[in-house]
């Protein structure tokens, strides 16, 4: 089974990129099933419905989410019935949404949960511990189990990925936006990798317009971002999953920007 | 003009595989100066004397620091007579070393500089402003200049690259010891990647034992980080000047590890 | 010479508080110097010049800010032009407005410095280094020197009244809305507290509504924040300065609630 | 039955305080039950066995702990057996202790639980759901429970205090090491202090060496903390609780030190 995971989409140009360039991921690469990040899907902050339904439409099997879960008040309506969007498991109890789906692809069940890192990040239930709860309940269904842990510090990711090495067909991290070139498929076939990256501007720092970012790490004066226009980057992984096992045997990066066309 | 530059090199083995990969990579690549981040030289923490003269005498042109400068106490004995050794040069004024130095390569002269974030670290002065007075003061003597920005987050690196495009050789990030797959040429010339990424242990959390990072995440409980033994990794880029402009023509990561290994 | 300086006022409740035991207080202690925290004067965030000129119709002589001045757009209009309006003296460089002012009472010049601390709190200038430059430049004017240091920690609150003692008349902190009880004369004679306190709601969490709040800390959802109805309180301390040596005699606490009842 | 709640006790200044004035207070208040929070009662770092036992031989009834708790490795020899001891409840499970302790008093049964806050804190369990768990627990023992609430912010201090105010007898803070003035019977009958203050050294900062603490703020360099001589002080707070029905009648603050001399 392949699994086809798009980092952070970022506003309209994440979008577009997607629109773009997935029915060509899809033709050459014929993932399995695909997964999207989608904290940041409208305007840079959060997610509503009528994106959510056209990542639906275009192919996505499921939307993971993140620290910007909540930035659009449009999500409070519709996450309790969207059945293909997961956000962090380990949020308070009782908070709307869920932390880990099941969708058949195939004829197989495949969990996907998502989890949120505490580092430099507010203070909720642990991670680790919310991963072996869902895991135990998610591995009497199905071997084949994704993580998306949505984090900042890489101490924390690679301690999710080492914890769950064995346990889960991978562990792949979002948040900070820039790919990481660590991928690999750890001892006891866990695929892995610190960051996926983000899916929107090219030019801008992290998809938000450069004189706002800038400005505020010169004045420290509220700034309000907003996401930058002009190029565009999509930023993925490509993981293969022995559905037997449920370990990975390959994980490949993907990269699309001006320094890395697409090539057919 | 070639730039060989050495992510944070982790203890004994982040030093042997200097001292096995540094001599081949200069035979196959050629580079014209040699930087090397040694903030956790010594056992992970720091470095010393010994361990920078050693680096000198390997043949690396400049040392650079960052968060962990002082953790050892022998700092404080030689770093104001370490010519090539370059701490962050927001550190508040006063402490001990410099945050610049200017070294000869083949009749040209060549500037270095060490710069600390403060996004999730401890609240120094400004990199931005110190940056602006540093490349002040070196544009006056050359035109080929390079920052080691040693950071955090991956929007105040970013932020860091753009200010700078234009201004300096290169951008490259340290400290979270993850490679980044963001290398590149920003539009003005500068070369950046988010983080180089670091040398030393392979299946460690950023180099240090998992055991004991994971004990600090499930349980809070005092740890004392201990590196890592077993398989090793080094993690650097390669840039290319033109010396006449002092602007990049060409960034390249270079990953060793047992998934990547050395070619000849 | 006896100054009165209000903690933190929020919101319509800490005006009105102000409103209506200034009188009285001026009544009874007959201050020569008003100093009032109006950093959240406005609905809780920030202030505005309509509010700002109601205090000095009122007496207040020096209104000072904090990690809130930005809150309102309408600070950037009149900042600048606002005499008698300080903002943390250690925000970056370049940024509105000004970090000291000098008002003349009674043919006496007294200076008034509001700085910021970096404990939990942005990454801005450092307040000790700019304590020292402003403090240096005020000297050659007056020996009467008021601080308000706006911070959260304790640790660095007392640190600067320590830093500090025996150069300014008194170091006031503000920010935590809890008035501290450890008013005292440090032993070179400058008044000191770590925490004026606030002015405004008595029964919300810092000024602001309870179920907001709680909400917050249960869920980690997004809120908006609302000042708290009902009954307020005062919060100020009264400080006698030796107008020729510029230390201080006595520093009182000063509050005002239905716990606290005021007496004429 | 009235409650003596002793603030942080800070090295041997600290343990000296005690040693001198609890036989006076107990003389003059006659106290039914004696608590002491002792996070730094160590040379200002955890605690030992000796020193738990020569508190339990003075009188003191249950010692609180907080994020000190682990700071000297003793603890882990003697926290399992230690039957007046508490650390924070919320804590990751499995740590060793336990974060609620009853005690015989006098025929009743009291109930005393250690929290510790996350804001500005590690990330551990959510105090407010670990308080809602435990009090329901004792509430079928005893109608009095008392609370120790170690916490940073202000705003998570009151927003425990409202949150439990009814539930139980007495929420104190501890931590910011310095006594706050709004100690008061909340409306439904629970006594609240935001902090409580320490018991140690009096020209400190926060009980450490001054020039020590000075020179970590103006250089950030590497400093060891030692706990300072000279004068001392002691903090605490005396709270009178109707037995039947569990709630307060009456706080209030004690605070000896050279300003605030004890009069017997
Ligand atoms: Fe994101
Ligand atoms: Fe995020
Ligand atoms: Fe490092
Ligand atoms: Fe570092
Ligand atoms: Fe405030
Ligand atoms: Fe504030
Ligand atoms: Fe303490
Ligand atoms: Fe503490």
């Amino acid at each position: 089974m392949r699994l086809l995971f798009i980092g952070d989409v970022v506003g309209s140009p994440g979008r577009k990129m997607v629109e773009q360039y997935l029915p060509k991921l899809k033709e050459k690469h014929k993932p399995n099933i695909i997964i999207l990040n989608g904290e940041n899907a409208a305007g840079g902050k959060g997610i509503t419905e009528k994106i959510y339904r056209t990542f639906l439409e275009q192919g996505i099997h499921v939307v993971t989410l993140g620290n910007h879960a909540w930035d659009q008040r449009d999500i409070f309506e519709f996450i309790d019935d969207a059945k293909a969007l997961v956000r962090p498991a380990n949020f308070p109890e009782g908070v709307p949404g869920k932390g880990i789906v099941y969708i058949q692809i195939e004829h197989m069940e495949v969990a996907v949960i998502n989890l949120q890192g505490r580092v430099f990040l507010p203070a909720i239930d642990c991670p680790f511990k919310k991963a072996d709860e869902l895991i135990a309940e998610a591995a009497q269904r199905t071997p084949i189990i994704f993580v998306d842990f949505h984090a900042e510090a890489t101490s924390e990711k690679q301690a999710m990925g080492w914890y769950l090495d064995g346990r889960v067909s991978a562990v792949v991290g979002t948040h900070t936006h820039v790919q990481t070139a660590d991928a690999r498929i750890l001892p006891k076939g866990t695929a892995y990798i610190t960051d996926v990256g983000m899916t929107g501007p090219y030019d801008g720092i992290l998809g938000v317009d450069r004189e706002v970012v800038l400005r505020k790490f010169l004045t420290s004066l509220p700034v309000r971002f907003e996401v930058k226009e002009g190029r565009s980057q999509l930023n993925a992984v490509l993981i293969d999953v022995n559905v037997k096992t449920g370990r990975a045997n390959k994980i490949e990066r993907i990269i699309i920007n001006d320094d890395h066309p697409y090539f057919e």
